[in-house]
């Protein structure tokens, strides 16, 4: 395959490369070689209008015809073969293990919901008719689903594959019904356009109206601007900072029709380490924590950011063991050059707050790599600073000592949304480790117990979601099976002939 | 029972009378006997504060007793036998029969609800852990759901017990374990009241923290502010106009947390009529809509409004016993005198508007009472003026006269979201019928099939909602035992040890 640069709408690959850009290989620190073009906003335009033409057949499609288109989609991805993996870790200087593993994960992400839909994509709800009824008859009502129409979509920054151009919010709406306007991430085009390759070569083979899908390339705000306040626009899928996240929210809010927006944007992922937990496995705790913190170089959206625990005489024991795992990471790359530069800002930045102690930092190494940092403070600095309570991305932590129980409710009480939390405990932890857990249900949307929270299961009960910044709707899970639910809406069919009625609700 | 004119804080009776305001008996135009008092911001924080307290306890109440909590509130109503009947009849001028209808309808409501948690109030989803998967063990997830916090619900005026104090709304948060701040409509305070006090009964008897429910009673806008800004409302529910709703949705907007908004708003609820059905059943089916139509005076929010065919042979048919069913129709009162003038201007300014004819009137009443109207227009005429889109609170219906099955196509798509449409038709109008149910399911939120919109079964399988303006989440129903799914939210629990597990969750 070879990258064109241009973007793919509806079936047609198009570009005006006067306004072109590059993306950096992120370990080299240099500009890629291939060059995209800025979609203009009649590319957009156009990528829409298809889409919503594209509904009209795509909305209809047997299920088990939309499973197929899944699964053809995952078989062209594996078809793409080193050159995808090449070319992801380029962009994003992850290792191609990673890479690997993140495409297995997309591929069966696809499948999960391919399944899904062969099993039958929704379980209806039948209420009989009963003439007889007094004072008045019973009608004879059933309840389906159907999908909201075009979504747009915007890629993540840290998952090129599976939060991306055919991650999971791409194949929760097309398994649910509904053409996709993706909006590539600036910092991993090629990966975007090799992936776009794939499921155009899909909608050939299943023989799909090319609308279904169109990949926007971009550096420029107004594309996704015009995205998402765009009238045959009825879903927005976006994975990234709070900052960027609430911009779009706030477009959003403007448009005349009020439509779902996803929106997963911050997590501290707050660790909850009980006192026999402490006493009994400090060191090894500390050593999984490090490690858990260092997955993807700290750029996992479930990094453990926060770890918390009353102060005692075996405090001294965990800190000195995850000082020292930090002291022996090495320094890695990030993502991209200027998110390096904001992560390092950052770590300055709690460096000059007082009462916030820099406890250990990994090893240094070239300008444009980053090293870990374990920071420590207590909860009246904590109070103090509501920068602490935000996402660092990247390898950073804070220790939070606490004084007493007291300030652990009051700890629980300050904390805003998150993705996750996890409970470090042992038995005879039990009753602290319910009094933590009835609190903290509600301020995450999955709560752990003796895991790290890294590594998101892709399954029928996973949760990834919460309440805000977490998500933007924390009614919702960007991970998983169900994950179909936000692209779909109830529909109830009155007293209607069998002939009428979707396949599921017939008699 | 007595009025009190009080504000209910949290089991507590307030109220400063200096603001004090009183609703009007709706069929005699003038003023009621009681005087209410307008909350203070004082009263309405306390009332928000107290709810965001007893959520704390509320939340963790077995499902059990959140059960016996709602059916002793129907008993309490109940119990309020024929006072609570003339009250909301003086107040929103409906009948006795209607009102008793009503009261069954909410009584079997907070049933219906009770029945789902003494069944198990959700399905949970298991994942078994696989410690021997590759390349990683799999842990032990369980999806459960969590209740949102405290929820702010605003009465409707045309349904004073099903969707106003202990309405559909109100009875969902309760069953989903969230506290109410309920905002009485300013219509019918004393009906608020009576089944306030009710509630506040209820409370007492099953021993449950007072601030789960809260009456609000004001005609001040301040205090809908108040409400749906309130950094610990976590949820808003509304009945009533597409202006009201959307100044709410606008301020619900300006939180910077966001939260899901329930407005049901308004809805025209096309009719759809086929060509046998217009040659064999003309006249019945003329005379079934008029009496859907003037079904609460035209104050239902399903009523039907815009009734549409291709024009042929039988269409003068149809408009004949039409427009003599109209014109046997008695004048009537409506909800409040504000709109009935609100009805007859509507009527008035369509009366000037150019291809727009007024076919017949129902018979004068008295100076504050409304007569029905029915119009025929033309789509050349519907596409010029969108105002013949918009919902008329009362007994207006417009036909829509169309060339030819292309019209009718163009007309589908035209339409806004709706509560419900409904297709009038035989079997030989299969294949059109057909081909009207796959572009209308798009529009609506329920699909009828030969029978009339008017009455919203309260049932598993019912969807009341719709694409906006029907609903500001189309995602969701306020009617029938899905609508508990509003005020709840998903939760993963990851590796938790059975104690710390809900009930529902146990292995």
């Amino acid at each position: 395959m070879s990258i064109s640069g241009k973007n793919l709408i509806a079936g047609e690959w198009s570009g005006d490369f006067t306004k072109g850009f590059s993306a950096t290989n992120a370990v080299k620190n240099e500009p890629m070689p291939e060059v995209f073009a800025d979609a203009s906003e009649t590319e957009v335009e156009q990528a829409i209008a298809r889409a919503h033409q594209a509904f009209a057949s795509y909305s209809q499609l047997p299920a088990v015809q939309r499973a197929k288109f899944l699964r053809t989609i995952g078989e062209q991805i594996v078809a793409l073969g080193d050159e995808l993996v090449e070319m992801a870790c380029a962009e994003t200087g992850l290792p191609a293990m990673r890479i690997q593993g993140e495409r297995g994960r997309t591929v069966g992400q696809l499948g999960l919901f391919a399944d899904l839909l062969e099993q039958g994509e929704y379980q209806g709800v039948f209420d009989a008719a009963d003439a007889e009824r007094q004072p008045l008859p019973k009608p004879d009502t059933r309840l389906g689903y159907l999908p909201l129409g075009v979504v747009g979509v915007f890629a993540a920054s840290n998952f090129p594959l599976a939060f991306s151009t055919a991650g999971g919010d791409t194949a929760s709406a097309l398994a649910a019904g509904c053409p996709v306007v993706m909006k590539a991430h600036a910092a991993h085009p090629g990966t975007a356009e090799l992936v776009a390759q794939a499921i155009s070569k899909a909608i050939e083979l299943c023989d799909i109206d090319a609308g279904v899908f169109s990949l926007i390339q971009g550096k420029n705000y107004a594309i996704a601007s015009q995205i998402v306040t765009h009238p045959m626009v009825k879903a927005v899928g976006f994975t990234g900072s709070e900052r960027v996240g609430m911009i779009l929210q706030q477009q959003i809010n403007q448009r005349p029709e009020p439509i779902p927006f996803y929106g997963e944007l911050g997590s501290v992922n707050p660790q909850f380490i009980m006192a026999d937990k402490l006493a009994t496995e400090a060191s090894t705790l500390a050593e999984n924590l490090v490690a858990s913190l260092m997955m993807g170089q700290g750029q996992f959206c479930t990094s453990p950011g926060i770890w918390s625990y009353v102060k005692s005489v075996d405090t001294p024991v965990f800190e000195q063991a995850a000082s020292a795992a930090i002291a022996a990471t090495e320094a890695g790359v990030m993502l991209t050059p200027a998110m390096a530069e904001s992560y390092k800002k950052t770590v300055a930045s709690w460096q000059s707050i007082d009462g916030v102690e820099l406890l250990a930092q990994g090893q240094s190494g070239v300008a444009h790599f980053t090293q870990a940092a374990l920071f420590v403070t207590d909860l009246t600095t904590f109070k103090a600073n509501t920068v602490l309570q935000e996402e660092v991305f990247g390898p950073c932590a804070l220790i939070l000592r606490l004084q007493d129980e007291q300030e652990l409710a009051e700890f629980i009480g300050l904390l805003k949304g998150n993705l996750t939390a996890a409970i470090h405990a042992t038995d005879k932890d039990m009753a602290q480790s319910r009094t933590v857990a009835l609190s903290v249900a509600h301020k995450v949307g999955r709560l752990i117990y003796n895991q790290m929270p890294t590594g998101v299961e892709v399954c029928a009960s996973m949760n990834h979601g919460g309440p805000f910044p977490a998500s933007t709707d924390l009614r919702t899970t960007s991970v998983g099976s169900e994950a179909i639910k936000r692209f779909q809406r109830p529909i109830c069919y009155q007293n209607m002939p069998n002939e009428l009625l979707p396949q599921l609700l017939r008699s």
